[in-house]
């Protein structure tokens, strides 16, 4: 008998989550499939993998990193940590609560350098359509070697989209744009907030990337940030040259018009305005359509598509939870396709799962019942295959005290601490404040 | 007989001409094939439709356009001419030598909208695949529709890319870069020059749009431009405030290092380093692989792919002469197509034309030479078809007393008037010298 072919698209925190999961199964004596992952950037960490870059990269892709300099972990490594593979492991001591992006890439390499499974991976190589056909039960995968400037099909049994959803910019037009006298960027196109300093910056947007992009321009030293919500303020306690305003309106020249009828002069609009579920190299037939939120539309157990259950989807949920959640699906979906996990054939079965998380998610606005809603999916994936058990409660603990942190002091909570659910070590005091820790580098962060 | 089916990818100036190459026969009485133009923005224009939009536009698919506000025609318009079309038939009157980019794109337009060859084209259609099945001699083009944010495809017997090549970045490394406190973007992402008023710049690159991108930032008060150059300097006379440097070796925080052992300070680098063709819908077999050079490879009669004759190539030269050119090119792809104009079915024939074209392109690096060279080619393809004729020789004068202009002074040669060659006018000389006129819309422009 052929071994089953294993498309996974992307060698992010997700596909590479996914590559571990084999690469454990194997090393545990079990029989896997073959597993091809195209990789469209030439390292692997997905957004972790930084770049000066914005646009389009050296080989003429859409920029895939959405992280800038000096970008911290913005909740806490306690809540992400890998249930295999722990911070101490990695570092051989206990580390503070918030790391800088250098020191979270270094800790996801550290665990598939160790897994040894880089050869799994074809880099610069991206996925440039996938089919399934019916007949055959194959799915076939059109990819562009740009090393080589080549491109090539391969057929497979299962694809698994690890693309992410952090990339694509949702960029939405206000009256003049067009003719603004300054930079209007998206935060996908962010990278050194010390271009900024000493401006007078307007930011869009009301969630994460508002909160800390406008804070790291603060650190900085920028002049001003007004931030402006379209439903509700972010309500932190902001320091003085900060100001929250309703809906922007328009702009006209430098001159930025707000719902409230108030005016600001800006020097630059940064747009914290989200980002899309994109796939430029899926038909309808494949192509997942969802919201970002937690019970993605259409995919069974969260990683399923309904459509078509020999395609899964990772890390395509709003998150509270990272690459731990990432591992919990990696692993339930090589169980899945080993057989060892059976998928209801019957697509009302499917389609009931996905109702029922959607109907579960919409009990609530509450912000603790959303992060151990997301808890609980964690849980119940875990239960069902080998990753290692760990204590979820105690994450979403880390989760509750990160919300109190920040309505505290948004620009003080990274320099709390919380206990590792893995090692049951408590973090460290970071050694310096984080508004005062200007080098950020992995050596300095480290020094504790 | 059914009717033959083509496909035009682009409707940008090369994709618009094409247009109205076919919608000219079929004027004329002819029976043209059945036409599908697909382009991936929301209007037509390609380049010349100007967004503030950089990186991804509102669809998720790669910015087209690069270019930017306050952008005028680099070189006089009597090279460019339509010889159907002139601009007193468009404008009404004779208009000055250097339009601005809203002139030139209401220029472009009023053709094809006289034309009526709007209903030809989808809209916010991108191309994301095209494959050629040599036993049914067709082309299957998958798109995404993203009006209906649907996929699907259509076969053609031919198919046209009108693609451009001045959208895909090629963006090099320097040491430095990724801790450079400031902005480092291409050419392609510059859009407003009073983003630098007051700043220093480096523009790496000695070409077209290193000479303009750094006149605009001169015109709009940037605070000092340096320029590097690999090969040679541009060697005009520049402004006090404008210095050529020889090759960038690496940065430092923001101090530039100099080949020559010179340094300079700067606040933000723009990248003026050329475009790549890029084809990222295109398999091996249909794709072309050229550099950016008058005797562009691969293309019969600088239009026929040679690896596959029913696939054709428009405006993948380099470039002096340019709508004009298109024409050219269209009217010849048209009736290739239409049967009127025979394709030689041996290919060494086919390699043959590209070799000598190539042998004589390589004859001589003289500018006049070039020029002439791509001026003889517009002749060659006209004279085999019923494009109507013109003064050729006259367009490459207007060239010629550009590039003198040019010599003499950078900063004013946009003040200067040609005769055009289409209607035997002489331009006005424009009200404003250009350094001066800073508001550039349509309105004020045609104020003569």
């Amino acid at each position: 008998m052929t071994k089953k072919r294993v498309a996974i698209i992307g060698a992010g925190p997700s596909g590479l989550a996914q590559l571990r999961a084999f690469q454990s199964a194997a090393k545990n004596g079990e029989d896997i499939p073959d597993i091809v992952c195209f990789e469209k950037q030439g390292e692997w960490g997905g957004l972790w993998n930084y770049t000066w870059r914005t646009g389009l990269d050296e080989n003429g892709e859409p920029v895939h990193c959405s992280m800038y300099r000096y970008l911290w972990s913005n909740g806490p490594k306690e809540g992400l940590e890998f249930a295999d593979y722990s911070f101490e492991e990695h570092f051989g001591k206990q580390i503070a609560s918030y790391p800088p992006r250098a020191v979270l890439m270094d800790y996801i390499e550290g665990r598939v350098k160790k897994a040894n499974v880089r050869d799994w991976i074809r880099f610069n190589t991206a996925v440039r359509w996938v089919e399934y056909d019916d007949t055959t039960q194959k799915f076939t995968v059109t990819v562009h070697d740009h090393d080589k400037d080549s491109t090539y099909k391969q057929e497979f049994d299962h694809v698994i989209c690890a693309s992410g959803h952090f990339s694509t910019p949702n960029v939405p037009f206000y009256e003049g744009f067009d003719t603004f006298n300054g930079r209007v960027l998206h935060a996908h196109d962010f990278r050194d907030a010390r271009e900024f300093t000493d401006k007078d910056i307007l930011i869009l947007g009301a969630s994460y990337s508002a909160e800390d992009i406008g804070s790291q321009c603060w650190k900085y030293g920028c002049k001003s940030v007004t931030s402006s919500y379209r439903t509700a303020p972010m309500g932190f306690k902001w320091p003085e040259n900060w100001e929250e305003k309703p809906a922007l309106v328009r702009v006209d020249g430098n001159t930025a018009y707000f719902s409230d009828g108030s005016t600001k002069n800006v020097d630059a609009i940064i747009l914290c305005t989200g980002y899309k579920h994109y796939f430029n190299f899926l038909p309808d037939d494949l192509r997942l359509r969802t919201a970002n939120r937690l019970a993605a539309a259409d995919l069974y157990k969260g990683v399923v598509y309904v459509h078509n259950p020999r395609m899964f989807y990772l890390g395509m949920q709003d998150q509270w939870f990272t690459f731990n959640m990432f591992d919990a699906q990696a692993w339930w979906v090589r169980d899945a396709i080993m057989g060892k996990i059976e998928i209801p054939t019957d697509k009302q079965v499917l389609l009931a799962d996905v109702a029922e998380r959607e109907a579960r998610e919409e009990e609530s606005d509450d912000v603790k019942y959303a992060i151990k809603y997301q808890g609980d999916y964690v849980k119940e994936l875990i239960e069902e295959t080998d990753y290692p058990t760990f204590d979820v409660d105690g994450a979403c603990q880390a989760f509750y005290e990160w919300k109190g942190h920040k309505a505290d002091n948004i620009m003080t909570f990274r320099n709390n601490s919380y206990k590792s659910v893995i090692t049951g070590t408590m973090a460290p005091v970071h050694h310096t404040p984080w508004k005062d820790a200007l080098d950020d580098t992995l050596e300095v962060y480290l020094q504790n």
